[in-house]
């Protein structure tokens, strides 16, 4: 692949500095650049790469001055992540339904579907045209895949769940698991069965090995957009709003209503039936035990605001010079005590207190 | 499905109030319930929704005295748990031995058993009557999977491990993969043979991408009737107690006896080698460090009796506030000593001592 | 199997004191040994068990003067997991390609390598002599596995990534997944496409269900001897130093490089874009959150030197005492204070400061 810079401007929709003609053939980080490669400038504070990178350009989102050609978009991260896709394609060759897949009678597959060797297609399942099935997927009763998703290798949807259009979910993740719902737990532990179903909406990503329960009843819920990283725990009849974004070794208990647009850090945990509100961060390893008012940023376990978190941290990294000044204090009152008693005691004869003094 | 209230009541064992030929057509919770619908009160601080919900009848544990119908049962959750059971019975029409499995000479697999395309059961491998072995799913040599138990697609049980009758296991999860032993960690890390196996007995069941490590010699043992929640780690050699409920992303070191019926949150973690006693609450996120007594209930990490961490805890979120009495006591001290020292020295020329008060 | 306990010393390089016939059927724990067994002393504080253990011989780093037949070997665990593979030793009786396998026209089998039925080896994929897949494993296209390396069962490896030889990778992981990149997360989550690649170098072990993404450019790379745990998280472009072992459920983010020779304990978090240096050791469920110098040993969320953080967790664990003594060392100063106001008022009439003490 090779494109001039003036054809990258073009294709990105933005204005070219410099030498159009040069050939780009890579893109690349600022710091391992070479010549031939384009890379980017997100963060003003990587200014000072700008003068020492090897590329032959750089997508910026302001025309620097400086000798190094430029294009100018209106997110050069954005702009990257492009021309990554454009630079490093990524095609499957193999294409339609295999013979060594597994179709029950009673599913349906569009036209334009891939089903690899040895994914299984249960009765009633239906798959959307340009979905992509890899090898060990399994495809439960009844459940649908809508078009373009690619659903990687040995990953497992069970029964009747719904995944929309262009979502990609990694290998090995386990959509619609039996919810963990038992009566008189630690006793009989008397299994409630899990009738509901998981429902993920368009565009959504969800990383490997994650594990999203289906709903003791109702639905467990990805709405449009939603981007899970690996290993995450999602719990039955949970709701996860529109663009909310949860990073790795999370988990989510039960019947918990996430927001939109959330951003929830790694090894965090959320317990079961709370109410987060719309653009909430949650720090990692956030503790959440409580509802969380919209537009929060809060930390720690349990978790706190922001703010209020730094401040008892910062007490906390000092908590042994603290204890030492408490020990100090009670020193000196002590001394204090000795002067102001022995004073009263010497002219009363005995402890003294206020109305005595003369 | 449909069934008339009175019919519901002689399924469940239990009194029916009201109009016993009521239909009921679905189960549903208090607050979704539509006409047709039966639902449950198994917490009376949902009472008042008794009064609103649409529900054609109610799981009760005593009458109430409202106009609804009732259904009075010895434990309402059970009760609805056995209803779901029955309005959405969940049937595989699939059965038998499909030609699309790989069934290895040697393997033994009772009639009434189903294996799916794409399962593998190895040499020396034993399938009981009633069990489903789901696509995917791979049975080690010499492994045992007991009567009617279920074995969900793409679940790896490694060589020589034993499941018991009626256990579920979802998909994903992986029964005796090595245990994690090498000598001179850090260094040459030379692997240590893990050469026991994993024990499943009766009725167990474990959640999706689950991890259970086989004994380094002997073996990991869960006893009849633990529950496990998805996304778990168990290392070699643990032992858990009958009935022990252990909640997602818990993870238990090697060589942990983990005692009967206890309840283990979610994202807990227990080191290795210690003692768990029997009917043990531990709360989400607990870190055990030591053994625990029989019937304890304990939080934090490290890990401390349940009421002390409330207690520290509460002094934590307001370390802030104490850290400035402690400044402000120290302020109020020097204020002190510089009375009493002043007024000494104006007195004597000299600093004080009690010896030289008037 | 069966060996004289003078052919048990041979084998080790060891020096057999007591009754070198004496036969050896197994190998066991000091405390589970029975008669035929040969155990082992590698830590002397249990040297107590020497004398109560029925075991034939032990394994011992020095002779005893005790009454048991001994081999002194350089390191008694070293040579106890020798044994251990020499009386459990592990066959696959399957080898070759297996009709059942799929593999794609394009990839590359040495001979000598086994595959196994439902395992896919992709267009450009190259499987080393000796290697084994197990039934259910994806080798993605243009990937590599080296020479006897052992990939079990549902392990996937995506395009591209390289694994050395003598690498065995436990059930269910997943290498080389799209790194969790997005531009305008919480928002639009425009995907960043991930083109780099996992590296792993020779003598790697890797557990089960864990998840190592690949790089978003470059690669993920574990190096010579890295030993990883279940269910643990390395995210895109991290690298793991050689010898360093991770414990279970662990997660690393993107692009942080941990050093040679460390030992990172179970369930701990390392955030993005941080310098781990050589030989550090993490304790157990550490959250790190900055650089770490070489030779370090840390614990805790935030991490902190140990013997800190040591200190820190002790004053935490009394705060309530510390509390307690707070709120009394106010009240005796304000006991002081009404002492030295009420004599000052007494006198003057006024509240007292310095200047005015007679």
């Amino acid at each position: 692949m090779e494109l001039k810079l003036f054809q990258v401007a073009e294709l990105l929709g933005g204005v070219c500095h410099g030498n159009g003609e040069a050939i780009i053939r890579s893109v690349s980080g600022i710091d391992e650049a070479l010549p031939g490669d384009i890379t980017f400038l997100a963060n003003k504070k990587y200014q000072k790469s700008l003068h020492k990178t090897r590329a032959t350009a750089v997508l910026v989102v302001q025309k620097y001055d400086i000798e190094i050609n430029q294009v100018v978009v209106p997110d050069a991260y954005v702009a990257f992540g492009t021309l990554l896709g454009v630079f490093y394609p990524q095609e499957e060759q193999f294409c339609g339904i295999s013979e060594k897949a597994f179709i029950e009678e009673g599913a349906s597959i569009a036209s334009g579907a891939t089903i690899f060797p040895f994914a299984c297609v249960r009765r009633g399942a239906r798959i959307g045209g340009g979905a992509i099935i890899y090898p060990g997927a399994y495809i439960g009763t009844n459940s649908g895949v809508g078009e373009e998703s690619i659903i990687h290798a040995n990953v497992v949807i069970a029964h009747d769940c719904q995944v929309g259009r262009n979502v990609i979910i990694h290998a090995g993740s386990v959509i619609g698991a039996d919810g963990f719902g038992f009566a008189n737990p630690g006793g009989t532990n008397y299994k409630i069965p899990q009738v509901g179903l998981v429902q993920i909406d368009d565009n959504c990503e969800i990383g490997a090995n994650v594990t999203i329960d289906r709903g003791t009843m109702g639905k467990t819920h990805l709405q449009e957009n939603v981007k899970i990283d690996n290993l995450v725990q999602i719990a039955h009849n949970v709701v996860i709003g529109k663009n909310s974004v949860i990073v790795a070794q999370t988990g989510i208990a039960g019947s918990t209503k996430i927001g939109e647009s959330n951003i929830i850090g790694g090894q965090s945990a959320i317990a079961g039936h709370l109410k987060i509100g719309n653009r909430v961060m949650l720090a990692a390893r956030s503790g959440v035990h409580g509802d969380v008012q919209e537009g929060s940023v809060v930390a720690g376990t349990p978790h706190r605001e922001y703010q209020r978190w730094l401040r008892i941290e910062a007490v906390i990294s000092r908590l042994p010079e603290m204890r030492e000044k408490v020990i100090q204090l009670q020193e000196r009152i002590e001394q204090l005590e000795t002067i102001i008693t022995t004073k009263e005691g010497v002219k009363n004869g005995h402890p003294s207190n206020g109305d005595n003094l003369p």
